[in-house]
């Protein structure tokens, strides 16, 4: 009865979604104390004081309406503004209000991105491992995710692979840094060269191919490492940004598109994504927590707290003999599987109460992520089950 | 660049909201209380006392994590059984949390509906005068929408003709009551009616038609109008409800959906529909504002407010000639245009600084809507606009 497309979708429902279920079911056996749950990207980190601040200082001194009401689709006039002019100021960028299109959260923004690109067959290409939504948002529009196969030696792009696979019917390409679920920075020289490739596509097909930059982990950068912004090296970027992580609100499902000047037919662009945001049923991005990101676009969390998660899990799971890359970013760790089958070892883990993601989920197998957005104690607790558990695959 | 569907949307868009942002523009030149802008259902009447209570308490005794965070994308489940509780208590159902999944308002939940439901080719049925963005929202899913045309004698469906139209691609039936453009409630008697055609239609092609009710104006029926709890006359019946006009939150984006146990595979649809509100980048609905609603389930904005104007809208209008039926609920008056193009008449009543919408944007030449949730003084300011532009009209 339902459509032939979401029975699909039935049979193969999110991996992360399912682990985030059966950590709740768990959690009522063993007591949540007992489970460690690192399935899930909620962060653990409270929104900074300013966030509370800003709701009580609207919500006490402005009327209802003008704080609930309907604003242009885009979003208030005066929030766009004040976006625009705080990446200005970060990145060294002109954008003005009629850049930023305010959106329900990232995820709602790509899909008006795709909505506003996409005809049926249209290629998107991404880099694995890759956050498995994209699939999902691809396909809302009959596009075709097209996958470059991982470089694990550094998880930096497969740059190779990638300009074999753009084709004239490659439409966008979409790009996550730092990286779900490698932690990983794409480095100013992986984009520079990645834009240079474009280029050349671009002039060789006589195409527009529009980088879009999926960016909810921009502020969960450790050891000062630079986050390139993606507008400064190619012209026919667009970037979808989240406030879920920055300031810790993912229910709140706020965020924002910056959609340059210079990207090719930006009128048309601006206009359809506004459309899409209103048709596909978003309508706005929810209007007071768009006046509350206004006030707090200089807070961030306290990444301090990730840092210190990072560092205990790292340090102890590499000790245990576990291989992974440090992650230079967001709050995942992408640790290669003592045995050959990611599914096999997370349903292991799953034994020692550990809910992991297997890296299939994310086109990368033989991995698991671990998202270590979670109490400090969670990671001391759950240490000597990852002990034991490569102990017993290891004898 | 952009697809061909949003070419075709970027050609067409919404009468709506242009309007909306033409008003903005006179405005600017004479002022807005000079501007009297009727084309935007916008409401006007402050948010109940409790809603800002609920915030209030709600950010100063919680964590942050637990107000802001991801849960279950059906919405929380506390939530979801207090939605249902009070569905219950007003119209003897015997919903649990398990039949509610909350949305990014009703525009939301229709968009997950018919993700849900439809495949390519799939029939809905409308009735005009209807809300036109149902085109949109059918077309996101490639499904094809069916007008039954208007009964203009009362503006009841004209079940007749929809018994024709019904074919074996029928997959959804969408109505809107109270009704926007025209104010009017379905009848009992005809949700009785339209029950059993449905019915007889179900044996006959031996499909499930579902019945989708959009009710945003649900809680706004004047002269103690009964709106009719459509899952008590049928089965198949799916309710996307939203918080926008009975709280006055068009901006913050919440409703939900009801899925009865007795519909035609539920146990898929709830499964699926949880996934589609995912998938289409909702994620959830905004996680305040859910936590908000529970505790205003039983408060409702003075709809006293409306009903003042709607009586001064309509004693001043009929006075001066114009034909229109008293509207039973929600906030609009669906007024028969002195001259046979609605679309001049509209432009005739900008030139007196009136907005309002044609008839045509809702399937029904011939008439304008006029949204009167606006001050008492505009509707007062606006009446010599009207009287002069019929009398110019008739001279």
């Amino acid at each position: 009865m339902i459509s032939i497309k979401m029975q699909e979708q039935v049979k193969g429902n999110s991996i992360i979604r399912a682990m985030f279920e059966e950590g709740k079911k768990l959690a009522a056996i063993h007591g949540a104390e007992n489970v460690f749950d690192f399935s899930l990207g909620n962060p653990n980190v409270e929104s900074p004081e300013e966030v509370k601040k800003a709701i009580i200082e609207i919500i006490t001194t402005e009327d209802s309406m003008s704080i609930h009401g309907y604003m242009n689709n885009s979003g208030y006039e005066e929030v766009r503004e004040a976006v625009a002019q705080s990446i200005n100021d970060k990145f060294s960028t002109a954008f003005t209000a009629n850049n930023i299109l305010m959106t329900v959260g990232a995820a709602g923004g790509l899909n008006v991105v795709f909505k506003t690109l996409l005809n049926p067959q249209d290629e998107v290409i991404t880099f694995a491992p890759f956050f498995g939504e994209y699939k999902n948002y691809v396909k809302n529009y009959d596009g075709q995710l097209v996958i470059v196969s991982p470089n694990t030696l550094d998880f930096q792009p497969n740059l190779e692979e990638f300009k074999e696979k753009i084709t004239p019917k490659t439409k966008a390409v979409i790009i996550n840094s730092p990286n779900n679920p490698t932690g990983v920075i794409y480095s100013k020289a992986t984009i520079i060269k990645l834009a240079e490739i474009m280029r050349e596509k671009q002039t060789e097909f006589g195409t527009d191919i529009y980088l879009v930059s999926d960016e909810p982990y921009r502020e969960i950068a450790y050891d000062h490492t630079e986050v390139p912004y993606l507008s400064n090296y190619y012209e026919n970027t667009i970037i979808g940004y989240s406030f879920s992580k920055s300031l810790s609100l993912p229910g709140e499902r706020i965020g924002y598109l910056v959609i340059p000047d210079e990207a090719a037919d930006y009128v048309n662009i601006i206009a359809a994504a506004n459309i899409a945001n209103r048709i596909l049923g978003y309508v706005n991005a929810p209007s007071l927590f768009q006046r509350v990101i206004a006030k707090c676009l200089e807070s961030k969390v306290d990444i301090e707290t990730y840092n210190r998660n990072r560092e205990l899990l790292y340090d102890g799971i590499t000790a245990y003999g576990y291989q992974c890359l440090k992650p230079q970013g967001a709050f995942y760790m992408f640790v290669k599987t003592p045995i050959e089958n990611d599914v096999e070892f997370c349903n292991l883990a799953k034994k020692k109460n550990i809910l992991l993601v297997p890296g299939s989920a994310f086109g990368c197998p033989g991995y698991v992520r671990i998202a270590y957005c979670v109490a400090y104690k969670t990671i001391e607790k759950a240490l000597p089950g990852f002990k034991a558990l490569i102990e017993e695959i290891q004898r």
